[in-house]
């Protein structure tokens, strides 16, 4: 697939099939992972893959905790108030049956990276794992396969760590499903450049 | 381009001509931006496109100023001893080239992201604005143009927001240099994906 199809319509796909994904399209996947950037390629990342059906069945659970845990937050508690029909009532409805059936996806990858010792990690750390984590849902995109990204383990992440045997000095940074796709790709809903995009100082509007 | 030779052959670019990049060019990799997801939709990104001469050349004294902090780091003091001909003393004359050129590449993109009052950044902040930011190195090299990700101007970070006017509230993630490349694309370096892909549990490589 032409890389620009790939990147415009690449959405969150958050319902999805259950049938398995052939192992060679997954190492696609995976090699399309490790060439994303790292902070001076360094790659401290680990990419769990998680295909067992026990291990899948107890993440879900944990996946379907977190998600309760979300829901007391006051911006996502607030936006479970939005219309069934609305833009943001869709997405609730299609995040909730993620959080009930994350364990039902037949791949999830856990996204991780290592930190120095004695290192908190900041907002840059992310810069050496969430670029590869992007890879992930582009390549499974332009193969058909869905995806998303959820960061909302971290409730429960010391159980998650420990169900996987993730060592106390690496940080999990993303739980990706991935799974042929219910509902369909395209273009996903955003804002419009304008209102988003610079043109040399804060506030002014990249012309276009 | 195919996807896959896309993102199989972005390499970190920091050589690069000062050669101006068409502003429909530029439109569409900021397009393939903004497509990326972010935890809940939200989009709180917003993107600082310089193009302005006076403000890419103090920008480049910044980052100047700011590989010289990091070379202060232990780590990164112990990789400038590499011996020259070495993979990572390859990576630290490139990198050191771009410490002292940054200004001079035609396009610096400073990717943002709002924080909610109160809140402070934590790594998952970086799922909100880093798959953007491999949008737009991956959109640029589908276009032949060279990119890179840089965060060490947090080193400068209070200077670099002040001459760009961005608002207290709003963190900056990342530094992206756009321009015709010097140098070529090709697969990076990275290690072997059953050191990185484990099935399952930590430690299990992941068959291939």
């Amino acid at each position: 697939m032409d890389f620009f199809d790939v990147a415009t319509t690449q959405r969150a796909i958050r319902r999805l099939k259950a049938d398995p994904i052939p192992d060679a399209t997954l190492r696609q996947i995976m090699d399309a992972a490790i060439c994303a950037p790292s902070g001076g390629n360094r790659q401290g990342w680990s990419f769990l893959v998680v295909r067992d059906a026990a291990k899948r069945k107890r993440l879900g659970e944990l996946y379907r905790e977190a998600w309760g845990e979300l829901m007391k937050v006051p911006y996502y508690a607030g936006a479970s108030q939005a219309p069934p029909d609305s833009p943001a009532g869709k997405m609730l409805a299609s995040a909730r049956h993620l959080g009930e059936h994350m364990g039902e996806a037949p791949v999830l990858i856990l996204a991780c990276i290592a930190l120095d010792p004695g290192v908190k990690p900041t907002i840059t750390t992310g810069a050496s794992i969430y670029p590869a984590v992007q890879n992930i849902m582009l390549a499974a995109r332009a193969l058909g396969i869905g995806s998303c990204i959820t960061t909302i383990h971290k409730f429960r992440d010391a159980q998650v760590k420990e169900l996987l045997g993730i060592p106390a000095d690496v940080e999990t940074a993303a739980l990706i499903p991935l799974g042929y796709p219910l509902g369909k790709f395209g273009r996903p809903p955003r804002r419009p450049l304008p209102e988003v995009a610079f043109a040399d100082r804060w506030g002014q509007a990249l012309a276009g």
